[in-house]
């Protein structure tokens, strides 16, 4: 299975994301992902040292900026 | 609903938009967006710690420097 | 309008653009314009805290590390 | 062979990828990549200092933001 | 003038270029570019504070880590 | 010579390559290249203050973090 593939399989599935930028990290459940990798996140929540910081609700991530994508559910 | 599509439901609400490079975070009005996310936010202002640190009326922001998009609204 | 069409109408205006790098602020005229976004300026300063720190003249910038175009007379 | 040929041909085994930002490094095996280099890995884990620091599990890597890859065992 | 035509006809001239990363600002005389910018120099050299720190000869530089082309004779 | 041929004709030679990210500098001979410079390198060391700091062997870079080549010969 291809990579953007494995991504679309997690729709539904609350998933880890890495950005670029300094310690920009996500979780929250995948409504939607295109080709690019462009995600979009709801219930999104920002993570600081394994904690959460912040609640962002729904939001939309640019594919180019993601670095890394975890399945927070074990496979 | 595609990301590309989330953000387009978007025009004519007041976004949030984190950038890549240091803490440049800004809100305005989305007045249109292409599918690279490219944006063009009228009223648009500088936030710094949660606070507006400058006025920038309108802007014109690169696509693929767009980290993370929230609509300030709750949906 | 979309975001590129809104940076040509502003061909021959006095543009703000924010590089991706630090403090790579620039201003001047916007000369032409591409669907990347590259810019050509003429009569172009680099900015620091807002003050002119060095004359440039004539500058080509790659469009994928335009992070900000803001049109320095309001509209 | 192209690069990315290359890196198809390595699916199966260990490698090691180093992602921008700062000290991303990651161990695991290549399950699949397409042409833009993303990377689907399983049984992931993120290095610092030649130390395993955390384990990850499956991962998707954004091919854009793979600066270099490396198989484990010598060729 | 498209921004890269623009560049084109800058083939032959000494120019200036930042690219991406810290303090990478260097000089040559442009040989080719394609239209992504990517440029091949000759005679170059690595700039630091305004002096010449390194000669690198032939050094070819990928267009999106372009951040800024400056002829250096005034047009 | 376009610029993406010009590093074609550099397959079979020691090549110098500066990487986005923090000192990030290799040497090794170029076994291919495509037209995003991506690069296939063989032999790579990774290089600190132009000394030698650790062996790689076969490494893959993507093009797009790659800022300058310079073949290690004179031409």
């Amino acid at each position: 299975m291809f990579p953007n593939k494995k991504v679309q399989s997690l729709v539904g599935r609350k998933i880890h994301v890495e950005m670029k930028g300094e310690q920009c990290v996500l979780e929250g459940v995948l409504k939607s992902v295109d080709d690019y990798l462009n995600l979009h996140l709801s219930g999104a929540s920002e993570i600081l040292e394994g904690e959460k910081k912040r609640s962002l609700g729904s939001v939309i991530l640019r594919g180019n900026n993601v670095v890394l994508i975890n399945p927070l559910l074990k496979e």
